[in-house]
């Protein structure tokens, strides 16, 4: 049996998962790839911390050099995270002609084309699974089984926190607050939240799916990004009421040559396959020009997952008819050039909420600011009783309208001396075009 | 751009679907594989027949060897199913040294393992992802996605065509023979059902996905079989009263080190993501040891999902980093020996529908001779008024018990003088082992 070193960088979650696999599936990995997988080096920065895994202490080291100047390591997988140092380490791997599997998603979201640069030039692997959706095969998908499509649109929920307190949400009528709070007992949300609240971890998840789907370099700020954080048990009851659910999506669409890119809580229909997507589950929806539908659901994080992804990556490596002495590797990353939607021109349907005085003449006064704005209603719910403050909640949801037209609508609505407040505005998707 | 030239063995369905998209996604297809992809020659049985597309007339042939003796053709794609003259057809060319991709369920089932031996043999790559499930990629899935895991558990619903039957009869309430005969007027049904309606093609197609997930040669003979006839509307009812679904499930697990193979209705939580596949689609649920859950979900079948399928195959073949003149592949089929469990002796919960007396003590001599055969209820339904022949139904939920317990139970049960018939009996998978 052929031996094969590789080098770990960094030894948390996914570190240990790494580990785990390796350990326990030996057998299956071996006869799979052909070679027996040593872990020659673990990068860590404390040799001291517990890591809850038994590792031998020789392998364990601090300096990034005995990795990098060590021939006899082939693959290196960096899991440490963040920018830096992890983008250089990689780099100068690559330059030594190891090949690459990571697990990180903002460096691949900021500073992917650099790194696919390097691996091309360089004839050399370069594996990412793990970046996106944990163990769900979602860029292997794209990157090897759906290439006989055009892909015209992609919807994932990519952040398990947030899915997590939506489901709650929705399941047991918990407030965002209470919702988060139990996340965070559970351990699915971190103490400071706002990357996955805010979408942050969305952003980047998406623009790394977008750049494969659909072969460009995507810079994140052009990936517009709404929170979870403004959505209320009220929303979740009218969501209810017309058979929908609310989720975090993560969204790329192809419209008249241009890509929609955008991260935001939506209205979808509970009989859609996304709807049933629950708890910290994630899950990719994709539409093939041959292909059709699909969906590939699993979990999107968790040492054993992730860990999944990134040795499934390295046996790929392995298995693939590539030389690991010689590097000639032929696969290049062919992009294309494409222009990118302005949100503000974006055409969705829309679910406003608006509290206003309980009088004659509001709903008239409203439609007709939205009439102005060429926005046409599908339907307006008011019911329930006033509040203390003598308000009602009235819900509007729009037929397909640009969102310029329904801010700026919105925006002239709630001048409006009867318009308390515009309480919420949310997409809704319902997969019809 | 390098040039490849490929030839198709059958213009059916398939390979219009594969002509359409090499057609319609030349350019993706090209950025993908690095390479302008020509179909050189076309195998058809009658030149006549209209085939629903406009292809050169040069292309199309009815002579094999204008195929096997071409040099300069590196790919063939079966298309034409059955098992000769595909079998030989497929050999022939291996010989010559061409690259094989075939959606071929039938061959693949019966005599999979000669055809992986020559592609081994010969250096050649030999796809098959279009045989199981259309455009969803599960093989791919298996084989390069998940290689990390011990596969556990997987089901399937891997037939379009009882799948649109038993939602049909979830949703409108149709008996069997209704549905079937509008998934006949909807094509989604053949003229002769039988191979969808009673469960074989979805056992050759357990048997491809069984092998592959478990690194073993299956002999189709050890894959248990039940088809979907029995199904009535009122089992329907049961089921959504326990908060279940019944689907044709294919079903392999490893317990004891044994493997399960079946396919067969079974009831599962509406809950399940299985459960809320609708329609013709199709969905892998897979466990693996390290990725935990993970389903793959879309169109199982039509011309564009299944091209899908065998385009992406050979473009797969055209960017490894395969040389198409050496043919220096390295994948090896490394195959294990698994003990395959006797169906007697595999485990389940079940629900027994059964037309008994209204009598006193009927449901007692049921549970002395249930009791006998150590098969324990989880509960006991009895409802609804008697029918003309003055018998009532009864439904009886077991606890996990083996098929022989409930054979065995049933057969004495049936003999009763109280008891007028043993209506049905299905397996329920609630996913909690």
């Amino acid at each position: 049996m052929k031996k094969v070193r590789i080098a770990l960088l960094g030894l948390g979650n996914v570190g240990r998962g790494v580990c785990m696999i390796l350990n326990s599936n030996k057998e299956e990995i071996m006869k799979r790839s052909g070679y027996e997988v040593e872990i020659a080096k673990i990068l860590v920065r404390d040799k001291n911390k517990p890591r809850g895994i038994d590792v031998s202490k020789e392998l364990i080291t601090t300096d990034f050099n005995e990795i990098l100047n060590d021939d006899s390591i082939k693959v290196v997988l960096e899991m440490m995270g963040g920018i830096e140092p992890a983008r250089e380490y990689m780099l100068q791997c690559m330059d030594k002609g190891k090949h690459i599997v990571t697990a990180n998603k903002m460096l691949l979201a900021t500073n992917g084309d650099e790194l696919f640069e390097k691996a091309d030039s360089n004839g050399l692997m370069f594996k990412y699974e793990a970046s996106v959706a944990g163990g769900i095969p979602i860029i292997n998908g794209i990157d090897e089984s759906l290439t006989a499509n055009k892909i015209k649109e992609l919807y994932g929920i990519v952040n398990g926190t947030t899915n997590y307190i939506l489901t709650k949400m929705e399941s047991e009528g918990l407030g965002f607050d209470e919702a988060l709070k139990e996340a965070q007992d559970m351990g699915y949300a971190e103490a400071d939240p706002t990357s996955d609240i805010e979408g942050y971890d969305a952003q980047y998840k998406l623009a790394i799916l977008s750049s494969l789907a659909f072969g460009t370099k995507i810079d994140i700020d052009n990936v517009y990004r709404e929170g979870i954080t403004n959505i209320k048990p009220i929303d979740m009851d009218y969501a209810k009421e017309f058979k929908m659910v609310i989720k975090l999506l993560a969204i790329v669409k192809e419209n008249n040559e241009k890509l929609e890119l955008r991260v935001h809580p939506t209205m979808i229909p509970k009989k859609h396959p996304l709807a049933n997507v629950y708890d910290s589950f994630n899950a990719v929806f994709v539409k093939g020009n041959a292909v059709g539908d699909l969906m590939f659901y699993g979990r999107g994080a968790g040492d054993l997952p992730t860990g999944s992804a990134v040795v499934s990556d390295v046996i790929a490596i392995l298995r693939s008819n590539i030389d690991l002495e010689n590097n000639n590797s032929v696969v290049k990353n062919n992009l294309w050039d494409r222009k990118i939607a302005d949100i503000k021109e974006v055409k969705s349907k829309f679910y406003i909420r608006a509290s206003v005085l309980d009088e004659p003449g509001v709903l008239g006064e409203i439609t007709a600011i939205l009439g102005k704005y060429n926005v046409s209603l599908r339907s307006v719910i008011q019911k329930g009783d006033q509040n203390e403050e003598g308000n009602v909640t009235i819900v509007l949801v729009t037929h397909t309208t640009s969102q310029k037209q329904i801010y700026d609508s919105c925006n002239e609505i709630s001048s409006l001396r009867s318009v308390n407040n515009i309480d919420n505005i949310i997409r809704i998707e319902d997969f019809k075009n």
